[in-house]
Parts: structure tokens; sequence; C-alpha cells
């Protein structure tokens, strides 16, 4: 099972328990997590881009794995994706190289997956 | 003096004292930096929306302010700027919003200035 | 004007603007926020308290100043909120130390106000 | 072996070869942080359920999981355990959702090990 | 007054009030952070200028203040503590760019007042 | 394979495909990075137990294994690892122990290989 599975088959698994906990804040967190990547006057490529960006910086490297799916899924090219990249290790240095790996290690197995 | 002019001029002095020091480490760094929100793959705006996002998330006032500027500059709605600046607040979560109200306290300075 | 006034006064005006810019997913989080310190399973003591953990390690001096005033207002004795303090400062570290100055500084005003 | 175990073994060996190490300051620092979570004008649940909210918004997985452990221990219900999280959920944002979905996983666990 | 006096008399009259309260984990962290930077198998310089690389990447105005005038008497030149910061702003991003001016801003400040 | 040959190994995969892709920016900053750690006005040593520390606060397991093996390679003593540790411990508090835990177990494989 590659990394791309697992990853997806854990965050689904554990959402699911998550929100079956009925908790109503969290709920309606997760609703909103979801709803900011909506299209709006920025399209949702923008968006997940700036997701990335966000996610990266923040050092989250599922946030990162979620939003490259995402960048991809909504056309963006490899190009956009490392320029989002090196904007992000500009500003967050060289403590972003470590989840740039993994990131660039998550997006060939995408890429793979491509029809 | 408002905040920009005291941003800007407190910007420029020290940024001229830390050149003049005459670290090249330093000096580099300070042009990789603006060279990464050069226009390539992806337009000035959307790179100035990403960095915008990337500094709210780890709560830079100042990195904020600066990208507001150049935001602006190349174009972007007050719109474009809400919509990221939810995303910035739905990723790094309610430590966010202090940073938040500075921001839209500044970018309504800026827009006062706009002829 | 105190820190209290002053504190109090900018987080209001701001709000209102940030609100009436219309963006929902910035109104349906600051709704959220709000609801998660509501009496539960827990007490608002208890969370506040929480609260005032977690932006004091967040490092967030205007959260830390806003759960002071919710602790208080919910009854937190001064032994409680420096135990607060006190675990904030081990899980977080010697940078937390800055803001505890603050800190103490905004609740020694808040202690001058209660009549 | 599941995580809890793996979690427990590799914590308690490390732990001792840190503090054989000899460096006074070190240890000093393991006993402070010990003594944090003793009961005082706040009782041990509430400690380490503002533990576990300052160690989820600052996204260490190895400290949330400590701090389940401590806090189920000491009582907490999981209603109580999850009014914490969403705290911690709302205060640090979806960055902390992926060490959310750790530590519902590891509440299982927990769960599963209770007579 | 400059930014030293003002730094230092806050810094005073709040460490006081924090150790009066008599939580007696706050005052052991407090003599912690004191032995951390005496001399060891590193001497105080050294040890001054890890602490100050560590507090400009975590992004602490306030420590960074106080180890620039620990280093400086301890007898760091400015070619050092250039090295020192160059290396926390590859570490930590251009984020901590806004940090380095106000860190330039102070050292020029206590190169004045030295005899 | 140890987690040293595991590490160096994905990261110099990863390294060569990141810099394949042709992103100028992120190519220079890589060189910035390598640059930094160069002898000059401190030696290699003082700057490589410099970067453990900040890498330790901002908690990158991958860069304070990388700074662990280049501080060895320098000659830096356990001693003179462990008070940086320790320094790193005080400035960034108890959600560091995970780390100083992981960093411990490396440290133990890079003796072992020791000729």
């Amino acid at each position: 099972m590659g990394k791309f599975d697992e990853f997806t088959r854990f965050r689904q698994a554990m959402n699911k328990k998550i929100l079956e906990q009925g908790n109503l804040g969290i709920k309606r967190f997760f609703a909103l997590d979801e709803q900011a990547y909506q299209p709006g006057a920025l399209d949702s490529k923008a968006k997940e881009l700036i997701g990335l960006a966000a996610s990266l910086v923040l050092r989250c490297d599922d946030c990162v794995a979620y939003h490259l799916i995402q960048a991809r899924d909504k056309g963006a090219s490899s190009e956009e994706i490392f320029e989002t990249f090196n904007i992000g290790l500009i500003v967050g240095g060289s403590i972003v190289i470590p989840h740039l790996r993994r990131a660039v290690d998550f997006l060939e197995e995408l890429a793979g997956r491509q029809p």
C-alpha cells in the first residue's frame, strides 16, 4: 500500500470516528474547513495553492499531502506547485526542507497514479 | 504619521543598515526573498496572496502589512484578500484573529491613501 | 486610557469591521470560537483556563488578555491562574516569559478595576 | 505491539538515557515538568486537560498521548476530552486536525486496554 | 527613555511581581533559565549566541534583546552576532526579518551606550 | 538499515529530485543554507551547535539529525551537545522533550558508527 492509499484510508477512518463522537463544534469546524476552498472571488486552484503554502510553512505533512491532491485535481501544474513551494521555503526557512522532501516524494506517487 | 509611513520608514532604514553590515548570506537571502514573488508560472497577484496567507498563519504583522501593500498594488480586490484571510483563519485558528484585526486596520489605511 | 480599555475598544471596533465585510466563513468562525467556551461537560472556568494556557503557549498576547478577562469573570482565583501560567511556562519554555510579564501586568490592571 | 506499548517503552528507555547523561539542567527540568501537574488550587484532572490542550495546539503527538493517558487516569470523560479537543482545534486551526486524528486513534487503543 | 531602559525596567519590575506571587514551579523555572547560560563545556559567549539564535527563530523580540545584551557583555563581536543572525534567518525564513530589523535597531542603541 | 542510513539515503535522493526540478529560487536557497555553516568569525563547530539549537526549538527532527552529524564531525563533545540540548529545552519547553528523545537515540547510533 502506497503513501497515498495509507494517507487516504487513515484520514477517512479517523474523520468518521471524530464526527461520530458528536461534538458539534468539531463537526462545524470540519464543514467550515471544507467551505474555505470552494470557488469564490478566487478560483479553487488559487485557494488550494494558498492552502498548500500555509500548510507547508506550518510544517503539516498531512495538510500538504491533502492540498497537493486537491491542487493537482484542480489543474495546478508542477511549475505552479514548485513556485508555491519556493515561497513557502523562503517564508518558512530551512526547517521547511524536510517537509518539502516528503511533499516531493508524495507528489511523485501522485503523478504515477494519474491515468 | 500613519502606520503605513511608520512601517515603510522603519523597514527601509533598517534594511539599509542590515545590508550595509556586509554579511553576504543575509544580503543574498534578501535578494532571494524579493525574487520569490516575481511573476512566473503564477502571476504576481497570486504569489502575493500566497505570501499573505503564509505570513498570516505564521502571525507576522509586518509581513502581512508588506504583502497587503503588494497585493493591492498587483490588483487584488477586497473579496480576494478576505477569502485569503478566511483560509488563513481556518488553517491557523483563532490565534490568527488579533493579526487579522491589525491587518484590517492597515488595509483601511491603505484604502484611504489610494488616489 | 489603560490597556484594558485600549484592548477592548480596538477589539470591538475591528471585529465589527471584519464582520461587516461579509465573508461568511470568517463570520461563522467567530461564532464557533465563542461557542467553544460555553459550559458543557466542562464548566466555563475550566474552559477559559484551557483557552488561557493554549493562548499562552502560542504566545498570543491579545488572546491571553481576553481569556484573563473571561477567567476572572468566571471566578478563577489568582492561584488557579498562576498554576495555569506555570503549565504554560513548562510546556512552552522561556520564550513564554515575555508574554507572562505582559499577562501579569494586564492582570494587575484587571484587579484594580474590580469593584 | 500497540502504539501504547511502543510509546511507553521508547519514552522510558530514552528518559533513562537522557537522565543518565548527567546534565543537571535537563534533570531539573524533567522534575519541574512532573511537578507542574501535581494537584494544587487546580486538581490533577483540570491540569492534565490544560496540558492536553497546550500539547494539541503545539502539535506534539507524544505530549498529547502522554496527557491522554494521564487525563483518563485522573477520571476525565470522553466528553471532557472532546471539549478540550474542540478548544484546541478552534485555537490552533485546521493544522491541528492530523494530530486530532492520531489522538483519537490513540484514545481508542487506550479505551480497549481499560479493564 | 530609550528601548534599552524601557526593556530593562519593565523586565525587572515584572520579574519581581511574578516571583513574589509565590508559585514555586515558576520560581524554579526562572532559576533553571539563568543556569542554562552559565559556563560549562561551552563558554558563556557560545551559550549566549546559541540562546540568541534560538530566540530569533522563535521570533521572541524580548528574548533576542536580552541575549544581545548578554552576548555583547561576554565579548561577542558584531561579525559573530551577524553570523548568528544569518543562521537564524536561513533556519527560520523571511518571517524572521522584522525581528532582525528590531534586533539591529536595539544593537545600535546598545553600541551607543558602551563607554 | 539503521536510522542514519535511512535518513541519509532519503535526504540525498529527495534533494536530487528537488534540485532537478529546475526552480532557481529553491536551488539558490539550498546553496545559501550550506554556506551559512561555513567557518567565518565563528568556527564550524560553533555554527553547527547554533544550527542544532535552532532546529531543536523549532522541533525539526531531520534538521536536528543533520546538525548532530555535522557537530560530531566538527569535534563537538557529548558535554557540548547536551549543554546545547539543555538551552534548547529551556528555551522551547517540554514540547521539545520528544525531539530530545529521538535526538539522543540518533546520537547513540552515530556513536556506534565511529571507528
